[in-house]
């Protein structure tokens, strides 16, 4: 398999620019034409880089959707959306599939602005049912007539909004189709009761129907001399057994929502004979698919979970690395941050963590394996996450949740709720903090501004691998409350640090990491207050800005909550000062609204005190889209350069 | 029964100050208890007010649960926490119980500093399996012995949070003993195929086992001349249908937790039986217990949704209103919110509205009589309702979501991943902005700092009842993209205007409510910025200052998001202006803070023009207990009174 990326170029799929084309096609046509996508998936991912494993799983059911449907008049709903690339091949975006996940080209995930066949963005899980509920009322409503087919992995099957929309679907009866594509593997394996009964399911593949046998005993006792009674007996336990057994998809059913499977998902054929008959049955269905990441690429197949995700280069040709560019690999803030969890792990027992299916993506899969009885990967549930974590914390433990910032919107209330009204120590590692390429549905930006305003929660980011593991340290020993620890999808800032042991820090003093000289004639400097990711920045902002006259001061403002108020007041204190505020999150209410909230507090204590400004930088209101981090930080002004040349020109006005 | 409250002081109760004197009794001397219990709680409330129907369901599985387990050893979760009054009276509460809900009295709710009893707090709905859950690994992983127990209603399961933990027990198989409480009904009817699900399994309380009628049949057929291969055609459908039958409790078990039920929740020895039964089995299992709300006390019997929260005097002793203060009943935001957008659904053919189980509280419940086909309460499911709405909107309908501030914290994903990216036309009428007396876990004061960061969102509020229903006309006419219309919990400041007809505002603009006279001898105002509710109080703050010489201006700030740019530049750019933010909202990234954020922006166009300062006033950043609207406001500074000291002591520094 792995020399398909060494095929001719396709010829069926050079013959669909849309969907129309792909409905004239035979079965066994259809059947190369997946061979001929895989082929340039798997070619084109090591290219581009992006989701390998999930798209070469769905490649018959999209086009046997595609053939029994109609898009966009019939509503595709592509739950988490990453697995749609044979989707926008379909539907006149093959021509820019070399460009995905590039900036300004095709977008990793479904996304309407490309194309009138994306009926929604999707980039968190479990989404589509929800959609699917919607859409069929409006549907309904407004008296038209289509179909609403939301998609959904068994992983997404397990957040707790798809449940919430599966009961209720099941209540309004609505003609939705969902098809719940199974590979028993969200992104980590998949958790969960509701896993384990699908894969039950699966071995009863073909039990037979105890109605069938019921029938053939009546058979054999025709003719016998029965007594009525025996014979109503015999009937009673048929109409018993064919309402009360236990069918493939009972769970289901028993919520109201109709069960047609299992059903082999790379048999198109098969897929398209189910999408014929229920297309025009007007009830709330569900089709299970049984699928197999990484279907038809030897390598992924055997592990879809290190194929994933894929960066360029995964394959076929191993990059050469040019020499100079040798080096031992380098850390990055997640790789710390699993080490100092498991170094923490040997000498605090009652140390566990916590991840909602991100175990891979965070590097915590390595705690799982060096801990696994004190290691927990609850499924995409975070919600459930956080608030298991805030009663292990209750109990005595000393609970870590990993999780990226983009999913703990998930579970904000849970956080209020459960952790934060309680104080209860529980740490939260939020990973991916800031921007990251995968584009507005994932970007980490919104953390600062929402953690800020929950009470009793210390909200820090460090500036370096080190300093990281130093945070860790210091809360994991004296956690009294609820703790949240953000760091950037980046290798490590001052990675030599990393040789020097763990010790205990001050979390409520910022340092300052390099002073500056005052401005020309006055005793007035230009003051960076850089959190977390933007130290680094700063620093390189300031080598900048040094030939070209301007010598600043850098200050780690490692804790924006609290502030360190001794610091701030003393700059603030000077009027002439300049403060710059940088952060890798949004302007709105974030790290510079903290400083500018204080600034407003210590005016009222001497109100006819002048005191410094404050001019903020960070990431502006609006979506950001997908891209390179380096490419992304510069569009939204937080590259080196662009502070540089800001700063220089504000020292100067 | 609704003579209970005229019974001499009670004899059973009297004698328990503590959990231990509740195992002396018999079960007959149990059931007395109950009576007892049930008429303190009648009479009690009728003082206090204070949630009814829920606390009289639940008498006798409190009783029980005290008899079988030892708190505080055992742990008892108890879900939303608002029918733990029978707990908080059996664990040496009840002499405070009068105090119920008052501020600095004994909280509505669970809430652990009062009572080592009380292990966690409770507020929000669906937590307690997930709690539950971390406790009992957290007892597992510290090899402690005792129980980790989850009480739970039907309407809290439909929480997608309780299915996400009941799905996770289910694959780690822990001990913990999940009480569901099965009165089919959440706050409002019940909605969602789970519930549909649980009554069908009640209907079938006394149905036949097939397994007996099968055994039944082989004792018929004994001594005929069967075949060999008859008996194991016979022996086969026995063993099937025995292996596969469905059981009430089949959905249950299939997600991996052991069924045991249903139980008559109202018969104390029958629920002590089983939790006899299950004290030593070390396995996952829900119990179902079906109790009636309102039990015991006829009118909350046949209407316990009326009955669910009650208001003081409620009942027995009919308070006479004196003369003075009979008026037409004061109207409430939630009633001129109903009121408009049933008036704007006559007009506007597709707009739907939708809420997660709070058509009562939000007066909703009359939209959904007069627009039955438009109405969509989908249970405790914010998470589904906002993408639902998100899905609506996007295929052509007008979705208003009704939801309260605390609750909308469990959706803000959707409110950023499905709504805010797609800038889709959703209006969220935000209930219970601000100070609500129900406590920290209802408090509605984060809702302006995080819609605030989200891109695309307008957030607004109304001064008064008429600018309520003008936002809703303007905003259902003219439509673009994701609204936030937040109100108090309280009556309409200005119910006068209520008379004029609808029309549509420019949002984007401030209004100037009253124009002050500048300071002494300069140029210089004091100006009070207030948002929504604030208006009318800076309106009486204003009264108050009068007559002490201070003539303010005061500026109804509708919009929070976008800020009015032109009106705020010309304030600020007299740099001697005394500008005041006034915001029923946390201070933290709240609208002080997008004021101030304007300003910095401001200055970087001019940075050595001189700006206005702002000083905010809002909601402090710590949790804020129970206790009257009127009392908490004065606590946190935002009483007339309070904010005429703060404004005169300012406006002369």
């Amino acid at each position: 398999m792995q020399t398909l990326a060494q095929h001719p170029p396709s010829s069926f799929l050079d013959a669909i620019v849309a969907p129309a084309e792909l409905k004239k096609l035979s079965l066994n046509e259809l059947r190369s034409l997946a061979q001929e996508i895989r082929s340039e998936i798997v070619r084109n991912l090591n290219v581009t880089g992006g989701h390998l494993a999930s798209n070469l799983g769905i490649v018959e059911i999209t086009l046997a959707l595609h053939y029994v449907f109609d898009t966009p008049k019939d509503q595709i709903l592509w739950d988490v959306g990453h697995q749609a690339y044979v989707h926008k091949m379909l539907t006149g975006r093959r021509d820019r599939f070399n460009t995905l996940r590039q900036f300004k080209g095709l977008s990793g995930f479904i996304n309407p602005n490309e194309s009138e066949h994306d009926a929604f963005v999707a980039g968190h899980s479990s989404t589509s049912v929800s959609l699917g509920v919607g859409m069929a009322i409006a549907r309904d409503h407004l008296k038209q007539d289509h179909k609403v087919i939301a998609l959904i992995g068994d992983g997404g099957l397990t957040g707790g909004m798809a449940l919430e929309a599966l009961n209720h679907l099941g209540h309004i009866q609505r003609d939705v189709l969902i098809l719940l594509n199974d590979n028993e593997m969200s992104i980590s394996e998949n958790m969960g009761g509701l896993s384990q009964y699908m894969k039950r399911i699966k071995e009863t593949f073909f039990y037979k129907d105890i109605k069938q046998k019921i029938t053939l005993l009546e058979d054999q006792l025709d003719g016998m001399s029965l007594t009525p009674a025996v014979w109503k007996l015999i009937e009673s336990v048929k109409h018993e057994a064919t309402e009360r057994i236990d069918t493939p998809g009972i769970v289901f059913e028993k919520l109201g929502v109709n069960y047609s499977g299992p059903i082999d998902g790379h048999d198109v054929g098969a897929i398209i004979e189910v999408f014929n008959k229920v297309k025009d049955e007007h009830v709330p269905l569900i089709a299970h698919l049984i699928t197999q990441k990484g279907k038809g690429f030897d390598p992924a197949e055997r592990d879809s979970i290190k194929y994933h995700g894929v960066k360029k280069s995964y394959n076929l040709e191993p990059r050469v690395e040019p020499a100079a560019d040798k080096k031992i690999a380098a850390k990055t803030y997640s790789d710390v941050f699993t080490e100092s969890l498991i170094s923490l792990a040997e000498v605090e027992p009652n140390l566990v963590a916590i991840t909602p299916a991100t175990a891979e993506g965070s590097g915590l899969v390595k705690f799982g394996k060096a801990y696994p009885e004190r290691f927990f990967d609850v499924a995409i549930c975070e919600q459930h996450a956080v608030t298991m974590a805030a009663g292990m914390a209750k109990a005595g433990l000393k609970p870590v949740v990993s999780i990226y910032s983009t999913f703990l919107q998930r579970a904000i209330d849970q956080v209020i709720h459960d952790v934060a009204i309680m104080n209860l120590p529980v740490v939260f590692g939020i990973d991916r903090g800031g921007l990251v390429e995968d584009g507005e549905t994932h970007q980490g930006v919104f953390d600062i501004a929402y953690l800020r305003s929950v009470p009793n929660f210390t909200v820090l980011a460090p500036k370096d691998g080190a300093e990281l593991r130093n945070m860790l340290y210091t809360v994991i020993k004296n956690l009294k409350g609820p703790v949240a620890i953000r760091f950037p999808r980046d290798e490590v800032f001052n990675p030599e640090l990393l040789k020097t042991p763990m010790e205990t820090i001050d979390l409520s003093k910022w340092d300052v990491v390099q002073e500056g000289t005052p401005l020309e004639g006055t005793n007035n400097k230009v003051v960076l207050l850089a959190f977390g990711s933007m130290v680094k920045t700063a620093v390189d902002a300031a080598a900048l800005m040094k030939p070209q006259g301007l010598d600043v001061t850098i200050v780690n403002a490692r804790s924006v909550k609290p502030l360190d108020f001794a610091m701030l007041t003393t700059l603030l204190q000077n009027a002439e000062n300049k403060i710059i505020t940088l952060e890798e999150g949004c302007l709105s209410g974030g790290f510079g609204a903290a400083v500018m909230e204080f600034r407003s507090q210590l005016r009222l204590t001497a109100p006819q005190t002048r005191l410094a400004e404050i001019a903020p930088l960070g990431v502006p209101d609006n979506f950001i889209e997908h891209g390179g981090r380096s490419i992304l930080l510069d569009e939204v002004g937080l590259s080196k350069t662009k502070i540089a040349d800001f700063v220089l020109k504000y020292s100067k006005s």
